[in-house]
């Protein structure tokens, strides 16, 4: 350390109390203070300033573990998915140090502590349930010359009939989740991991989304998107269910406790949505909109009755329906959607830039996300009112311990 | 009604539930179920369904009141702001139309009461301090026929040589600002609005902002920019100080409790920014960065000492440093600051798009928000790293009892 203040950065011990108190806070539920020390300047007073802290801003997710986080983890409000290009020349070795420095950035960030060198480290105290997930495209694997370690699975997908992909939102060779329950958190993240990124890779593309917010819904509650749906009643229960459907089992270090995730961007049209009625829209979801309920239930999680007629001696629940075409019923081919809304700024004459970010997580994607896409590409009704816009594919390697990186089982 | 499933619109009796209970989980602080009901349809089963609601989603601000709800009212976490240019031919007649027609989706939304015929009824049930502040721009005035009305400070502002005002972030002849704890109810209050508005004028610009969420840091705490500076130090407190800072105290009907908003998109270079040492940065605000404190104070609040001298004999508080230059101690003559953070999608090269959406309320723009201005013009050194890219002026006209409008004094 120079000590000179360009070079000056928040003291270890100052860190580690912030880290403290932040998660102390979080499960007290009141307000306490964390702090920033800023140890290396003698012209300082000694000791850390205080930063005040609430519930929200002070939980904190584990990092480290045998699985990434940001996959099982109850989804954050706020996302910001980032999809870099490596830069000609980014070989094994190099790949090797830039996740060293990304893995570095997300720990400490994640346990709210300012990266290394964080030019605005106030804003780093406050994690708000903040995950950074790692995602690795194809070409990662080809740069690094190991593309015998890519999960077969993890290609891009077959052309859809109803894709009108554009390349400004598809593919990437590395991936960043950024969730949070506050949108300054993600922001201060993202500017963190890409500034350290750049050396090594562009930034590709970035879609930030939203959910509701912490305290907005109860917990666990299926949320609604822009087209006022249910979105996620069939995910996989915690626990076995989910574990089964997202996670590897066994194989080599790069691939137990790995997972892959889709990220497609589904342009929803509500205008053409907003024509229709209560009754068509129940119709082609095969749900009512109020409770998520199959038209032949009463409540979100009854199971839906295929067989049943109604008066007309027609099925209650169409064959057209989103609800038939994605159904799947065993946990092994279930996918995990952990989908975020984006809300753009609506044409000079009124039209919304709405739509979904839609994440999947899966252990496979051919044995699981590719029957049900294609199913839905073949005759869901409510193809009628959305378009797929961007897609990428990426496995999420295993997860590290505190004295190792993320992808050190891929390229170590 | 007719019935058929396009217009039916969830039930009077069932709205009024659901916003009687939508605020009394609120202060109970527990979850507790709205209701939407769906009466108009023989072919449902009567009474309504649940909804759930947690503490944060239930909050609901007055809409109803001799002044706007969302100047006073203490920063919601996201904001919308959507500015509209008038179709030719949109006169004081249709102008009343509109602005009716708008005050009823604002009072039912912000209550957590979908709009009439909302189309995504169920996103309208969680107001989560929904407010909808109405802003007037010089051309509403010209288009009414009644410049006589417009306030006489509220006219395009003087060309400052720091500006690079781009079009495409300025003007505008309406102005919704749209605030929430909650982004999907923000984005939900924007599409109602902007449809509403469709047959009166187009849209000429949305800026979309956020600041810290609620419980991320204790209530009424100065928050940070992205740059990492507390931003709103200055504010004039709640009570009689914001009050005779912020209002109009008397004159015709239609300026008595109105006030008016500038609006500036300010760019932020993060990159020239990140070059900055803590030192040079401190100086340049003339408060430290990690307690907002003036240089020559320790808490955030001490009263700055402007004639103190260091070792080098020069102040301790430089001349050009924003506090210096911004400083007001005459609380007729203090702004009301209500910024929001924007951070959009970086370069390829991964610079930043970051910065602030400065929103300012004053009682009056020349005698308030020019001064200050000027002098931050002349000679404040954040000037080097800050860019206004945009600018407006609007009169926010009083507001209504429950029988009334929002611009009913002014074109009434």
């Amino acid at each position: 350390m120079t000590g000179s203040p360009s070079t000056r950065t928040v003291s270890r011990r100052g860190l580690l109390a912030g880290g403290t108190l932040a998660a102390g806070g979080a499960l007290a539920g009141g307000a306490v203070v964390a702090t920033v020390g800023d140890g290396e300047a003698a012209d300082r007073p000694p000791g850390a300033q205080p930063v005040p802290v609430a519930a929200v801003g002070g939980l904190v997710e584990p990092f480290h573990g045998p699985r990434q986080a940001g996959v099982a983890t109850e989804p954050q409000a706020h996302a910001a998915f980032v999809a870099f290009t490596l830069r000609p020349g980014t070989d094994r070795a190099a790949l090797g140090r830039l996740l060293r420095l990304l893995t570095d950035d997300a720990a400490r960030l994640t346990q709210g502590r300012p990266a290394l060198a964080d030019t605005e480290a106030e804003l780093g105290l406050l994690p708000a349930r903040l995950t950074v997930t790692f995602g690795f495209g194809p070409g990662l694997y080809r740069a690094a010359g190991l593309d015998d370690r890519r999960p077969a699975s993890v290609v891009d997908l077959p052309s859809l009939r109803i894709d009108r992909l554009q390349p400004a939102w598809s593919g990437g060779d590395l991936l960043l989740q950024i969730c949070a329950d506050d949108a300054v958190t993600v922001a201060h993240a993202q500017r963190v991991l890409v500034k350290d990124s750049r050396p090594f890779a562009t930034v590709r593309w970035v879609q930030q989304g939203f959910r509701r917010g912490p305290g907005v819904e109860p917990a666990g509650h299926t949320q609604r998107n822009l087209f006022g749906q249910l979105d996620g009643t069939a995910n996989p229960r915690p626990g076995a269910p989910l574990d089964t459907a997202v996670w590897v089992p066994d194989g080599p270090a790069w691939l137990r406790d790995s997972t892959t995730l889709v990220v497609r961007r589904i342009r929803m049209d509500l205008e053409t949505w907003d024509l229709l009625g209560r009754t068509d829209r129940e119709l082609a979801v095969g749900r009512r909109l109020d409770t998520g309920a199959p038209l032949t239930g009463t409540a979100e999680h009854d199971e839906p009755d295929f067989a049943a007629t109604g008066d007309d001696g027609l099925t209650v629940i169409p064959d057209f329906s989103h609800l038939t075409r994605a159904r799947v019923t065993d946990d092994r081919q279930k996918i995990l959607r952990r989908p975020y809304n984006y809300d753009g700024v609506p044409t000079p004459q009124g039209h919304a830039d709405s739509g979904l970010i839609f994440a999947a997580y899966q252990a496979d994607i051919t044995a699981q996300f590719l029957p049900i896409q294609r199913r839905l590409a073949e005759r869901d009704l409510l193809n009628e009112w959305t378009t797929p816009i961007g897609s990428a594919v990426f496995a999420v390697p295993p997860g590290c311990p505190p004295d190792g990186w993320i992808g050190q089982q891929v390229l170590g």
